[in-house]
């Protein structure tokens, strides 16, 4: 069964046309994402803050410093909500009450654990690495013992899930669209500018694979 | 005094220094984001949910269906924690370990009320207009009495916030800089392609200034 069960947490209740529940539309989305926001809530005040992910499976893995707050609250196992949102363009009507948003977002619920084990430690670090620059992890100097231990690794499994989109042009009602008004999308995309190479750079080093292409999904 | 008072709730404790709790610093980073993450929790668990906003001094106003689930929670007052965050590269570093990202985030808590007066959710909806494209109200259609009645609004309070931000390139080891590894920043942005025009579009409507040059914040 690959779809997540529509229960009170995770069911899209406004717009539902506009929900899913399947991993094949909820994970590329995760995946697309270059970062989540994670919500906690402590004694009824909730925090979101965003964070790097990546995902193996049925579970998102975050890192971060050991003293972080975000990951010694999820290593005590509270519940978490983790969202990806992707900005793909303005939904431009010819009525204000019509303007939208074309977006994709996956919306997760999940408890975490610390990542103890040092091979899935490493694997973890790998991934995070990789959804940051697919191969970059072989291209750069891979942490040492000293580096694994200044790292906290958290895995978020995931107990469900949904997915909630909107694509296309604007729905104006009927009356409208005689106006002489402009009307369409404005799509938007997160792109990549040129890279700007660091002052102290080794000489003879070519711009490496990870970053001479770099786009994220699709 | 323009800065929002340290307390448990905003402050920023992995890497103080990336830290900012003024509103010259905090307030240009939710005016640029198209969308923020509001966070909120029931019994405990918490969810994060993406959708517009605009600002008005220390107000952030959102805006949806009557029946949206969110709207209902906010207008009962419940605590509210709201992050923008905007993506502006990839720390491509020698290391893994020294990898990160250039972002610009902020975090505002507070809580909210209906906005009840219509004056005050006429204005809110079109500052919530102008945040997605600036001249916007006044080139559409703007909302009649039966759209004003199909749409909430809520007021959030900023009782409290606080920004946190990464610029510039690499840090790595000392021992790391001869490496024949390539380093550097690769620049993301949020950027507008093409406008595509409505299929319905009537005849003779140029693309309107608030499309034509769209850029946000700086």
């Amino acid at each position: 069964m690959n779809e997540f069960a529509k229960t009170s947490r995770n069911q899209v209740r406004r717009m539902p046309a506009r929900g899913a529940y399947d991993r094949e539309t909820i994970y590329p989305i995760l995946d697309e994402a270059l970062i989540c926001h994670v919500a906690f809530a402590v004694e009824g005040q909730p925090y979101v803050i965003p964070t790097i992910h990546a995902r193996a499976g049925d579970v998102l893995y975050l890192h971060g410093a050991p003293a972080s707050r975000l990951l010694k609250h999820i290593m005590q196992g509270h519940p978490l909500c983790i969202t990806c949102t992707l900005l793909d363009g303005l939904v431009i009507a010819r009525s204000v009450f019509h303007h939208s948003v074309n977006y994709r977002s996956a919306i997760v619920f999940g408890t975490g654990r610390q990542v103890t084990e040092l091979q899935e430690k490493e694997q973890a670090l790998a991934l995070l690495t990789e959804h940051i620059a697919r191969g970059r992890w072989d291209e750069a100097r891979q942490p040492n013992s000293r580096e694994l231990a200044a790292t906290e690794v958290v895995a978020v499994q995931i107990e469900s899930a949904s997915a909630k989109m909107r694509s296309g042009g604007p729905q104006d009602d009927d009356e409208d669209y005689d106006l002489p008004i402009w009307a369409g999308v404005l799509p938007l995309a997160l792109l990549p500018l040129i890279p700007q190479q660091d002052e102290r750079q080794s000489f003879g080093v070519d711009l490496p694979a990870s970053i001479q292409n770099y786009s994220r999904g699709r």
